[in-house]
């Protein structure tokens, strides 16, 4: 079962933007979240939701999209996504060292949970950080971390082997299926005991 | 079956040590890891798989367990780890700012697929590096992010409520239950839009 879900859980960048993702849903996600662990049982991580059009357009208005295909200035609209989680740190109780790691096994369970409900998401670093703060008034003491676009994926992406030539960046194929090389199971385990 | 899955993926740190778990269940685990989104997809991760009883020995002795509980000094003999999987990143291709969120999301697919096949694990981040490295020969150009302690469980863990003093800190009952106090929904949800 978690196998089909780790596979269909892609990092999708095109969305039918007109199908919503309702609040409720999103809490849901942030409630698997909830459950993941974290380094001293600190829970630093919050978040905030946006399901609403006007603001969606504001948040992604602050975001850059996929880094290696330098052609394609990100999903067009009607192609946007239909909801947001912006995943923030309460910089009063947080570990630095720590954070990052909370963060990736949180939003694991987002984006899986996410695809369980038919959809999928994409985890967005490359933010204009002061912007998306004006936006969504974020206060001071929340760093922001990543945004996760969200929305029932528009485009096919498939995982192909990396090649000989080692070449790691993603890319489109003519029929835009997006196609991610991953390195091998034995590139990946140095060593068995 | 996800919600499921996210409630029992706790961190467990006694195991029924006696029961093996098998280099290929390990194997399905990394496949998994494998799966999960890697900033860039530079997908730096990579892994040591142990289930050798001598070797766990020596494992074990680099790790410091569950800091909160001051006066356990981790699992006795028999309630140990089956099994590890020590998590790498290979520095000649990672980004410091994105590995330990690659960390977290990998991990989380390991931790995850592990509950499924009836198994648990724990986190550990306290390790004397120094030490592991020798043991298990680990190059240079690798550095040691975390450990995975892995088994079946063999104790009950549950996730309370976060009581009106604040406290965080997980802690044990006087029938060895585990309670692991979760900050409410409402708190990690700043705002909805």
């Amino acid at each position: 079962m978690l196998d089909r879900l780790a596979l269909n859980n892609r990092s999708y960048r095109r969305f039918f933007e007109e199908e919503p993702v309702d609040l409720a849903t999103l809490r849901e996600l942030v409630a698997l979240a909830r459950l993941a662990a974290s380094a001293r049982n600190l829970q630093p991580l919050r978040y905030i939701l946006c399901t609403d059009r006007h603001t969606n357009a504001a948040i992604f208005a602050t975001l850059a999209w996929a880094g290696y295909l330098k052609e394609w200035p990100g999903p067009a609209e009607g192609e946007r996504p239909a909801a947001y989680i912006v995943v923030l740190s309460d910089t009063a109780g947080a570990v630095p060292t720590y954070v990052g790691i909370d963060q990736g096994l949180a939003m694991q369970n987002i984006l899986l949970g996410a695809v369980e409900r038919g959809l999928g998401g994409c985890i967005l670093g490359s933010i204009q950080r002061g912007r998306l703060r004006e936006v969504l008034a974020i206060e001071d003491r929340y760093e922001i971390l990543a945004v996760l676009a969200l929305g029932r994926p528009r485009e096919t992406v498939v995982v192909d082997p990396v090649g000989p030539d080692g070449d790691i960046k993603y890319w489109r194929d003519a029929d835009r299926v997006h196609h991610v090389p991953k390195r091998s199971l034995d590139e990946l385990i140095v060593a068995e005991v």
